[in-house]
């Protein structure tokens, strides 16, 4: 009886993709600094930040990366999928003002295991700032309960 | 001039280890989903949640992976690093009410890229929730300018 509005896995296949958009704003990384406790200087203080190579304030990277949980857990696969593992390769600074796209492929699938890997990267326009790969175990069909 | 209250890689080995603990609070959950766009039901849908594995709702997994980013950029190597790769294995779900403990422990040092690895793990008592490995550049002590 478990409500899913996610792919079962009978219904992937490998090229699919899903992608979810937002702009990063200054406000959002002050929420992330308050509810991670990540007051980095880099992200939180521009004096700081400017001394920095980065020359400036710039976006918690677990940030960006929630983005790609956002597409996985509400897109594709979407719903009812479990999270089993993520790689990170943080690749440029992401700063105020930049729209950051995730971007989820499906690269290989797993019928054994349920599982469904994804090419997962994180994109300002047309820069990678974060690329990586996850794998998610996706729910199977429910089959008709047999009449006895 | 760069003012770094961070570790200088000179001044690190491996062994050393940090850690950052938090309780998950439902506001945590509330705002993380506001920020990141995650309104998968499993995180802010108790009905939904409820009839799922979980019997419940649970935290975002990047929320606690958050953890790791704040002991890493906060107190080892802490500021003035640059976060450059993170592997992570979701391992056990984590609640409302539960205390996400991050602990990194650095397990090895590349002189020449001034590369640090750190194993990271974040825990629920003695449970691992989340397994994985950070490696990061680490600024190197500034030398004194000769004078000519």
């Amino acid at each position: 009886m478990l409500e899913n509005n996610g792919f079962t896995f009978e219904s992937l296949h490998t090229g699919m993709s899903a992608e979810f958009s937002k702009t990063i704003t200054e406000t959002d990384i002050v929420n992330f600094a308050g509810i991670s406790g990540d007051f980095n200087p880099v992200h939180i203080n521009e004096e700081f930040a400017r001394k920095t190579r980065f020359e400036g304030r710039i976006a918690h990277g677990m940030l960006s990366a929630a983005f790609i949980s956002t597409v996985l857990g509400t897109r594709l696969p979407g719903p009812g999928c479990i999270y089993v593992s993520q790689t990170l390769k943080f690749k440029a600074p992401v700063r105020i003002g930049d729209t950051v796209t995730a971007h989820v492929e499906i690269s290989d699938m797993n019928i054994e295991k349920s599982f469904v890997t994804m090419k997962t990267i994180c994109l300002v326009g047309d820069k990678t700032v974060i690329d990586g790969e996850a794998v998610l175990k996706v729910p199977r069909r429910e089959m008709p309960a047999k009449e006895h």
